[in-house]
């Protein structure tokens, strides 16, 4: 209590933020993939926030959903454009720089700035398009370790991320279970359902059959899937809303000046879903999008034999959070996440947070989710300092 | 219960069916619409069953939904494929044929034979495309009025329809207080939500952006929105489904054959719904789609003046029904219905069924469901004869 009121009294935001590069695999020694594929090079973008303490004991690394990127928090010129999870990570936040040493890097597979499809296939001097190798989310998590290493780190004291990015802290966790002081898994699932994938494959569908997509070789051609892009990013937007808040934020409301009978936009909600999808289109690859939500698809950790056993006597404290009206990966996605890592023996914690906005609430200040991860993590240092 | 067992025993199915076509306005009595526009000529495709008696007031009228048409039941030379409301138009079946006449019509708009924005405009000599007028719900009410008319029933017994289409029967109640004894609203809306328009609008948006659209004037081009419109229904068809009847169906079996860890469709769940998309580009326009999708966005009767006024002392006996699964037009979207009704002191029952099969329950066996409509229709009827 008193280092949260401490915490509201200096609760700031991050200045200026700069992303970095560096090569983590080359043709040397070529990233192995884990379906046996070898890729060279392997860019990193990241950007790191605070200090790294002496024993390098106090890293927190964010592992960013499907769209995010390595700039999280902080800004790159224009203060009101903040980072992606600038809501949880800055001096007295939750992920608090003036405690912890603070990664975020670009996704393997992403498109701003770590190694993609987007990026020369050295054998060929051409984009990879849909020649890069298929990759999970264990790959996601390889490659962050490897960055880690660069940077002197060998055992993070968390690991924490929304969606996709919970998913990797909990790939982390099984692989590693020796290394993560906490992992904290916030609305992800290990195992999607059927509509999610359904949603999914819809969104591929629209991307893949764009005549602008060319088989994925679109790079260069002065053409590229965009109306498919943009129809899967506002499909998708609707899934990370609730119907509730869409209600509160939309309801039926005409767009000023409309009249409504028309095939244009006439309702604010249909307005803001084309924005969405017209911003996307500035900052994503189409590919990307393909394989970031091909991992997820895929991904389903506890059907691979000896998770527990692997598990077992982990030292790491697991924090599960769901939104109860999240309906992508809502409570039943966290809920199993939850029990086979009590089965495992774990030390786990499993918490369903009100909020009515949906998915999205990982990106918002809901101050009971907020509450719960800085003491989380306040947890796993003092675990690790004691 | 003794009416309910003989119903049982006596069940069937109808045989070979017909759609028949009939012009219900041509230049000299152009229709008039709801917004003012006028249109000619009208042609109307329909299917009857049953026989109309004496009095002409056994008349039941099915009201289809956003892509459905005239033949709602029997077949057309396969018995094989039936009906898109064999289950429940029959005889012994709750819309009882041995009872009642039937009659089915493709809508205002549609593609299956009724004038529609595939139609050639005379003004013109080449289809409407998006040229053709805005219409309202109203407006298909009145077009099936108006074939009514022409088969000699003033005074309907029931109007009954799902979805779109019980937003007709509704509609019809509203509009002509003293015409149905009773009407029959079936996981509709009356009003539909942010989130209902938001994939809505993603719908259209996938079509109206398909380079193939050409601005809906595509008739006659060789190309069309095909890709367009098959995300759409790929889309929408999740909508119809509940998240648990998508795991029954399909949970994460992948398709026989396929490994994964490919961009092609690898899970059941991804081909059914890529099928879904196909076939229903064989029976389906892109610009019939875009109209009939945003009729339904603008529906709102009960936001008209004097909607309770007009609905005192009707005599017309409301059965709303929701089901319990259903995301898209769930009892939260029923009960509104049911509660503007009541405060207009019309007779109404509102019940929600048990059924694990979301929207498109009203498509299937449900007993209960199935039990209540064939309740209502008969106390109507019986109501209508003393």
């Amino acid at each position: 209590m008193a280092a949260s009121a401490e915490q509201d009294n200096r609760r700031g935001s991050l200045g200026r933020t700069q992303t970095h590069h560096v090569e983590i695999a080359d043709g040397e020694r070529p990233f192995r993939l884990d379906r046996g594929a070898r890729l060279a090079p392997v860019e990193v973008a990241y950007e790191t926030y605070g200090e790294l303490d002496e024993g390098a004991g106090n890293c927190v690394v964010i592992c960013h959903a499907l769209t995010g990127d390595a700039h999280a928090a902080g800004h790159h010129g224009d203060p009101a454009r903040r980072g992606w999870w600038d809501t949880l990570i800055g001096p007295g936040k939750p992920v608090d720089t003036d405690r912890y040493f603070v990664v975020a890097s670009n996704l393997l597979g992403g498109c701003r700035g770590t190694t993609g499809p987007s990026s020369v296939d050295p054998a060929t001097g051409a984009p990879y398009g849909l020649r890069f190798p298929m990759f999970t989310v264990r790959d996601l998590v390889e490659v962050q370790r490897a960055l880690l290493e660069r940077l002197g780190v060998r055992r993070p004291l968390a690991a924490i991320g929304g969606s996709l990015g919970g998913m990797q802290a909990l790939q982390w966790a099984i692989d590693h279970p020796d290394e993560l002081g906490a992992a904290l898994i916030v609305c992800a699932s290990s195992r999607l359902s059927a509509q999610n994938i359904g949603f999914s494959a819809v969104a591929r569908h629209a991307i893949m059959n764009d005549p602008d997509f060319q088989g994925g070789d679109y790079y260069g051609t002065g053409r590229r899937p965009a109306h498919g892009l943009a129809t899967a990013r506002m499909m998708a937007h609707i899934t990370y809303l609730s119907a509730e808040s869409m209600r509160t934020k939309f309801d039926r409301r005409l767009r000023e000046g409309r009249s409504p009978h028309s095939m244009e936009p006439s309702y604010e909600v249909e307005t803001y879903l084309r924005h969405q999808g017209e911003v996307f289109l500035e900052r994503f690859d189409p590919n990307s999008y393909l394989y970031l939500s091909r991992v997820m698809d895929y991904f389903e950790p506890f059907a691979e034999v000896d998770v527990a056993a692997r598990l077992r006597g982990s030292p790491t404290r697991f924090l599960v959070v769901s939104f109860d009206s999240d309906w992508r990966f809502g409570t039943s996605h966290s809920r199993p996440i939850a029990s086979e890592l009590a089965a495992a023996g774990t030390n786990v914690r499993d918490v369903e947070v009100a909020s009515r906005w949906g998915h999205d609430s990982f990106l918002l200040d809901v101050p009971e989710y907020h509450r719960i991860v800085a003491e989380h993590l306040t947890e796993a240092l003092a675990a690790r300092l004691s």
